[in-house]
């Protein structure tokens, strides 16, 4: 009988001894780290089944002096999820639509909802919630927040934080603070849900929130590009968006590498062009009115962005199936560059106008320090966000290759730092780029961090050591 | 000479002695507080001309123990910008546009630049920055950040706080904390901007900050409505959000008393329409694009509404002029309400869903309290803010109403609560409303922002006993 047994038969007692799992083959599926990088340790994985539950054993670990990992989806990028000897406290089985409003425009969602059933409940209801993700068929929406999540239609509706009107959040002392007001303005005192928001369960523990919703696109016009370059995607971005205003909801720049690489591996992926080109761009329009079309707009566009030589080719999806194969150019880009070894991953960003500036500078200082790499840069240059993936030298052994993680790190993320940019534009600090954020950022930021952390979680309860370091004395 | 004429000495010294004021007749601009209800009282009034000279003054005034309340425009309605004993803190000469990049579509801005000037150099580059508020002539873009304004574009653009990418911040012990990332994407930690944004100077002053800017509109269109009640103003709201989607930017809703006010004060005010009715609306779309034609779009949906029963009457402004007129009578409200006597203010939101519902509740609640009182409910339905104002009754002596003040707040914000709003939806608690916000608020919402007050400014050296009060202890 461990130190920890009259702790957990009170948790048992409690949530019910089902949800208190300790045996390793039942904790397995929450502490395996998608991308290898961590293997998690936990005395027990606790999944409440609500809100009181979790401030229950919020409460009873805090005085038991033991500490907790939240985790949602256990989709998270950078290890903030993994538990290394403290308690897993998973929140799916939170996992209610406690409410849809469409003349607010709100719905009020438990923090295990996964993101497709956030979507379905909001479409159902005549609405669109537009945070879109690859990882949107398992991760979950409390993770979203905790993490905010950026993804696809960041350029017209922002990132999570931005979609969020109101929390429920467990505190470290396993107090319940209700903030899940359904207000678009509210100045009552400070705004406590920032605190909790992309705060990665360092602060608190998300349990429900209240999110915006939008009307639902009546229509949408999707297209791939060929462009010669980054410099020419920008100006590109500056002309659709002058032209179709917010219509424009996504523009996603990929290398060709990343393309071929999906066309290669991904079964049933389809070549959009005849021609093989450096470049591509992912662009979609779509709108609530159908008081315009376009199709007809896209087209126009994409028609003087040719004459301007900003594009070199396009298609523009005839039909819902053609608009999905596009799609599937860009988001299954992750899933297929594991077919081709190890990847050396940079979430960064950088002002949108020095996305070329970027490329031109890191893609080179990397082909010097490792020849035959194969860059694989895409991402969401519409928001300044490049994931800067590398794809080790073809037949290189992959250990040997992802042993110089730190290396490419430095190379990348020095360059991105002079650029005014960041080491970590949507997939958070975790425990993956902690010491990162500790080697870059500003030591005034970082006390501040450590200030906030210390007021709202004096005692290290909640995700001990992840985002910043454990502060000692 | 006084105990603190060592520290002026020093202080004039840094930012040269025609900046540190302390003449009364020199300091009643900064004092004299708009709506008479405080008369600020200050040993000096402080007018640095760079971040470093408030970083110094914050530093040299926080050694000494004295405490400072920062200013902008003196534009804040609910007192938080007024000293009583402490130094007043002009942020006025920051007024720098430091950059304005329309690629990025960012700029960088001083703390003290006017709304207007913001305005203006966001035009110039051909963009907007859509933060619009009665004051902007005189309001300082420091203040709107400190206070999350709000104003008639939030339908779709956001409150200050949703246009602000980064920040530049003197903390409570000089220290400079440099945020002013032009990032739309960044994740690296906790988002420390948000603790500053709306905390009304309590928890770092402001000095610089990033804005989002967006596209400019190319075309617009504006409509004086009649609606028979509140309840077909919101069928009619998300009417045209079905049809116009994001082109519709402003959508506000104001009582006959508040309309027929402003055209009998107001010189130059144009009656829109030929009738008199209970309830107006105006509503405006805007749009970068020129893709569809917004007045045939307007047109439409304003044809269908009346057939639906939603409006009553309608004019659309055949020219800017027209439209200039139709906004005056909104935008003139407050001031034109001046010349009715008394006016007890409440800032408040629900809802959207709710407006109906709150209105109907809290109109003959007041009246009952207050026969022949003359409410002028007003404001932005579309994000469920009314300004819930009420003038005296006619002939009543104006101190002996406003002595009612803490009874009608109490109705109010009694009703505000129980239908979950906010007792201070866009203008802040400042002083005004702190012990509204005491006696309202969560205790565990109350005891966190305290928490984070004590960790950001231990020794309460800015705006003490504003928002919050001093905590003891």
């Amino acid at each position: 009988m461990s130190a920890l047994s009259p702790l957990l038969a009170t948790l048992a007692q409690r949530i019910g001894a089902a949800h208190v799992l300790t045996d390793p083959a039942d904790m397995a599926p929450y502490l395996h780290e998608e991308r290898g990088l961590y293997r998690g340790e936990a005395p027990a994985v606790l999944r409440p089944g609500s809100t009181e539950e979790v401030a229950f054993i919020v409460e009873a670990c805090a005085r038991a002096g033991v500490a907790l990992v939240p985790q949602g989806g256990n989709t998270g990028l950078v290890g903030g999820q993994m538990p290394f000897g403290q308690m897993l406290l998973s929140l799916a089985r939170l996992d209610r639509i406690r409410a849809v409003d469409p003349v607010d425009m709100t719905m009020t969602v438990e923090a295990g909802c996964i993101l497709d059933k956030v979507h379905a409940a909001a479409e159902e209801a005549g609405c669109l919630f537009p945070l879109h993700i690859a990882s949107q068929g398992s991760c979950r929406i409390g993770g979203n927040l905790s993490s905010n999540a950026g993804g696809t239609a960041v350029l017209r509706y922002g990132n999570a934080r931005e979609l969020a009107l109101g929390l429920e959040v467990v505190l470290a002392d396993g107090r319940v603070w209700n903030g899940l007001k359904r207000l678009r303005k509210n100045n009552a005192g400070y705004d406590l849900k920032q605190l909790f928001l992309g705060s990665e369960g360092t602060l608190g523990i998300i349990t429900a929130a209240v999110l915006k919703l939008f009307p639902q696109p009546a229509q949408r016009a999707t297209a791939f590009l060929a462009v010669p370059d980054p410099t020419a995607a920008l100006a590109l971005l500056k002309r659709l968006r002058g032209e179709a205003g917010d219509a424009l909801t996504t523009f996603e720049l990929m290398a060709a590498f990343g393309v071929e690489t999906v066309l290669k591996h991904m079964p049933g992926t389809v070549r959009p062009l005849a021609g093989a080109y450096e470049w591509y761009v992912l662009a979609e329009l779509s709108s609530p009115t159908r008081a315009f079309d376009l199709g007809a707009l896209l087209e126009e566009g994409l028609g003087a962005a040719m004459e301007a030589g900003e594009v070199l080719d396009a298609v523009i999806a005839t039909s819902e199936a053609q608009a999905a194969n596009l799609w599937r150019l860009r988001e299954d880009m992750s899933e297929a560059q594991k077919h081709e070894g190890g990847s050396i991953k940079h979430d960064v960003s950088v002002p949108v106008s020095r996305v070329p500036e970027f490329l031109d500078r890191a893609l080179p200082a990397c082909l010097a320090a490792l020849p035959g790499l194969r860059p694989c840069p895409f991402g969401h240059v519409g928001d300044g966000n490049i994931h800067f993936n590398l794809s080790q030298p073809e037949g290189m052994d992959k250990a040997a290759f992802l042993a110089l993680w730190e290396m490419f790190n430095r190379i990348v993320h020095d360059i991105v730092t002079e650029m005014d940019g960041s080491i970590a534009a949507e997939h958070g600090i975790g425990l993956l780029k902690r010491e990162e954020l500790a080697h870059y950022a500003d030591p005034v930021a970082l006390d501040l961090m450590h200030r906030v952390k210390a007021a709202l979680d004096p005692v290290q309860t909640l995700n001990p050591g992840k985002v910043i370091g454990v502060q000692v004395g």
